[in-house]
């Protein structure tokens, strides 16, 4: 399943080192006219190498738009964009083909197909988030018409000077929100916000947590102190706090919608690792070529993304 | 959106004092003979007061089965059940029907729809869950054939005994494990294993966070040490430790799944709330009736029906 | 796939000869009062015994509404319902259960599931479409409020009174109308108006054929016999003739939408006819019973309904 | 929606003179060698002017494929590929700008979005049909393997010559068969193998009536008549004739899958025609360029195409 949304639907395709990585947009609304800058912007903000904690492929991400467009503007039909893979230097992988390396999907992609690309990390590399990125941008654009804005900020982060000293990575965590959301957003039972909000977060490369408003320190607390009470502002209803993190039965109820994102440590580290190879015999990896130290602060761009997009298919 | 599932797929329906609740299972394979003795141990499990924390609430849960069924064997035509509300008592919820109980869905819920059944939180009340429990105990069934067992076991749990005093609530968390799921379960990008069984988790009432393996945890950990080294056991490919509880690049790889779900404290509490009704104005609220101080340890056995319905989903 | 639609869905369940039939409708608009009387005015059209070529079965069918709505109005919840299998007599087919009888779905079943109800057809019984006409009637009372008439009418059917004299049976065609629908409904490509009206018409038992507009005539036509001219009137723009039968494109032009559904005869016939049984034996077997003569005209309130559902759906 | 199937699922984009058009397909096995040389063969059989009916319009029609490769095999994730638009020529379409030509797409499509693009037709042509075949030449070639051959003979067609030289089109029927499909295939109620292949035909442009087995012409005979006796050949219980088209109760029986789709004439006609501007006000519009005077044969591919799509989602 490589669709997500069902108002507004990204379905991507791409693998790391293949020809091309990209995506299809059905149902984006017609008549829009696009900010390609805005989009570019936010590539950009994934790109490796813009920050110390960062790899250092160097890809240009040139986004080629294949449909739906007339004269930039939407025409309501699927919106189709790819970006070519032209960084790509397998040769780094070489050495990896036969090894499953720890934490990696190598091993439980080959369970499943009886095949991998092994090039990069083939469909499981970070890379093919990217055109979740696109599809983030252009649901921001629609709901900022709706004065709906999607923000993160980091709340934390392991040491990164200290890690890559030793070649080895670091996890943290972010926080999103979205302003702005109007109550009532949200179905009961399956379709909840959070429900459908926790899906999409583990989308994400590298992604082991997920909680809604005060999330696991609520189990902590009593009734008295969590529940939020409402007030009257403005003629508006309206809660005190926000433990909830502006979502009750499963629906927004118009105050912010915050949420905490877990990374774990990226699994390439830079240093000596024991493991198998393909049939089951013990070995020693070591991981070379371009990688990341954390997932943060690259990742902020693509949680903002993906609350994008099931805040823009819940408006819809 | 009532349903859950791509193959399995539950669809619930009813309010808490309402006619009736039940569900329609679809995809159920053909040719089992329903245990209806483990259907009904399982009800009990969420039966109200059957613990300290729990309820008075009482009702027979009776179960009727009105479709699907020939001499108690699957026709793999949709299985149809009920189980109508023989105790209710609307009369304790009077008082309620002007006013929002803060951290209810009340409010929310009048937001989407305009309208609300206000007896006993309607639709949003913790008994429309028990159709997931019928669904869930079916889904263990079918998974037992395959050898995998579903469980779970209290991590962490509130002070009872001295929130019961004060007429308050409290939290907790659940840890659930998924025992002998095959490796190569999941889809990459949307349709992970974690994607799902986050969705799910959320479909439980008063769930605010969710976490796989380590999950919060992985986020303070380096990639040395967060890593899961692969070892070969009795031919079998396998991880020396299980920090990813069982699940990378979002397929499962064969190691148990572990995950945790944590609670918030029920917002029915017995003691003064300020809040406003339905036309903004301030006013004070006591709940009065019949309340839990705990989701846990009722919701266990909903941890584990929507792990077992989301785990068959991709068996089947 | 027991379940119709993507806004407004319904989910039916039940055999023929089981505990009850029923349905699950998922997404009807909230604050609607419901005409019940209207419901079971749709539910008599499609009873048994009502006309000439019908068959004898008389049940009550009473309507069992079991949750979604308070004092009569719906809640934007669910809304089942279900009504019981009174009178049967599974005797009348006990001589049916080791034989397939011709052009019935005995055998399909059987290959599918292994397994199948063979009391008076089971989840196969035309029995099965009462769901479909409950929910339908709920769909045309929305669909009138926005001045949407589905209506239909008889264009052929065999000579029933020759026919019954020789335990015979005749099939037909319906015509379909859908008036007042608005331009601008259906999806390009796969979610054309008219590809969900085609889905939807199949569902009705017997159906073999279905034509937009004039349909199969069309082919023997040419361009400038077929086309639709556009001409003003009023200030709106509509087509001089409709052989287009409203759609274009897959998608309304605003004028009726018309359309014909073939009903094949009802395999049901009195007279001997040569068959095997299940162990491949061949057989004679003579179906006795109550049969209709013809699915017409009873199955006009169900091409209606399947019409509703399918407008009712591209209108939320 | 323009994704169609459950689980080979393709989703297509692309407007007739945009820059490419193409497909992702979702859900093809793993460790398949694609058979290049038969999707280019496919794409073959529908390209334009091959036959004397045929338009004139000469595209290289290359395939580029974008993902879901290794060295030619499949890896599981989805197949992007797409056929870059080279040989357009949007200056004849300029006239076109303002005017609704009759029995075309223009009118609806600028109703449901205000918008279209009016170089040939925009998503609405026949060229966005070309993605399909490329998807059923794989489904094809899937299907070969499990002995299911997809084939299709023109049943009807009007007069060619005469219409050429009136600058008129005509219409026709062409008959599509399914060999080989084993007994079990399709779902009760709403996925039945009938409503899907019914679903499928309409996605085609210029379908206007679809049947199964005897279709229409069951309408007329008596049940005596049309049903099939079952006899037992060769240890296979199968049918002595087949008025049912394979398919009873929606689920196929073992025998040949027949069914017949009829199209309306091209709408595209070289003589003058009268009809309204954008704003209503008649006029009179001679539709110049490269067109077919009929969608068969040219359409036989793609009937092919539709049903391998069905056939191989059935199957997975």
């Amino acid at each position: 399943m490589n669709t997500f949304g069902h108002r507004f639907r990204i379905t991507t395709f791409g693998e790391s080192h293949g020809v091309a990585i990209g995506g299809v947009i059905d149902g984006c609304p017609s008549q829009i006219k696009l900010d390609f800058d805005f989009v570019n912007e936010e590539l950009s903000r994934r790109k490796t190498a813009q920050s110390d904690s960062a790899s250092q492929r160097k890809e240009p991400d040139h986004i080629e738009w294949l449909s739906g467009l007339l004269d930039g503007v939407t025409l309501g039909t699927p919106l189709a964009f790819m970006v070519r893979n032209e960084d790509s230097r397998p040769d780094d992988y070489e050495d990896l083909k036969e090894v499953f390396r720890p934490s990696h999907a190598d091993f439980t992609y080959e369970q499943k197909y009886g095949i991998r690309d092994w090039r990069g990390g083939g469909r499981a590399s970070a890379r093919t988030t990217l055109p979740l990125v696109v599809a983030g941008a252009i649901a921001k654009q629609i709901l900022k018409e709706k004065n709906i804005k999607i923000s993160s900020r980091l709340v934390y982060l392991g040491d990164v000077v200290e890690a890559r000293k030793k070649g080895d990575t670091v996890g943290g965590i972010l926080e999103g929100r979205i302003s702005g959301v109007p109550a009532g957003l949200g179905e009961p039972m399956f379709g909840k916000f959070s429900s459908e909000l926790a899906h999409a977060m583990f989308a994400i490369p590298a992604v082991k947590g997920f909680e809604i408003g005060d999330g696991f320190a609520l189990a902590s607390m009593r009734g008295s102190e969590a529940n939020d009470v409402f007030v009257e502002e403005d003629g508006i209803i309206t809660t005190e706090t926000n433990h909830s993190g502006g979502i009750q039965g499963g629906i927004t109820n118009g105050s912010d919608v915050v949420f905490g994102v877990a990374f774990k440590p990226l699994p390439s580290i830079a240093v000596p690792q024991r493991t198998v190879n393909r049939v089951g015999e013990p070995c020693e990896i070591t991981i070379k070529g371009r990688h990341d130290i954390c997932a943060l602060p690259r990742a902020a761009v693509l949680v903002e993304a993906m609350a994008a997009l099931v805040t823009v298919d819940f408006c819809l």
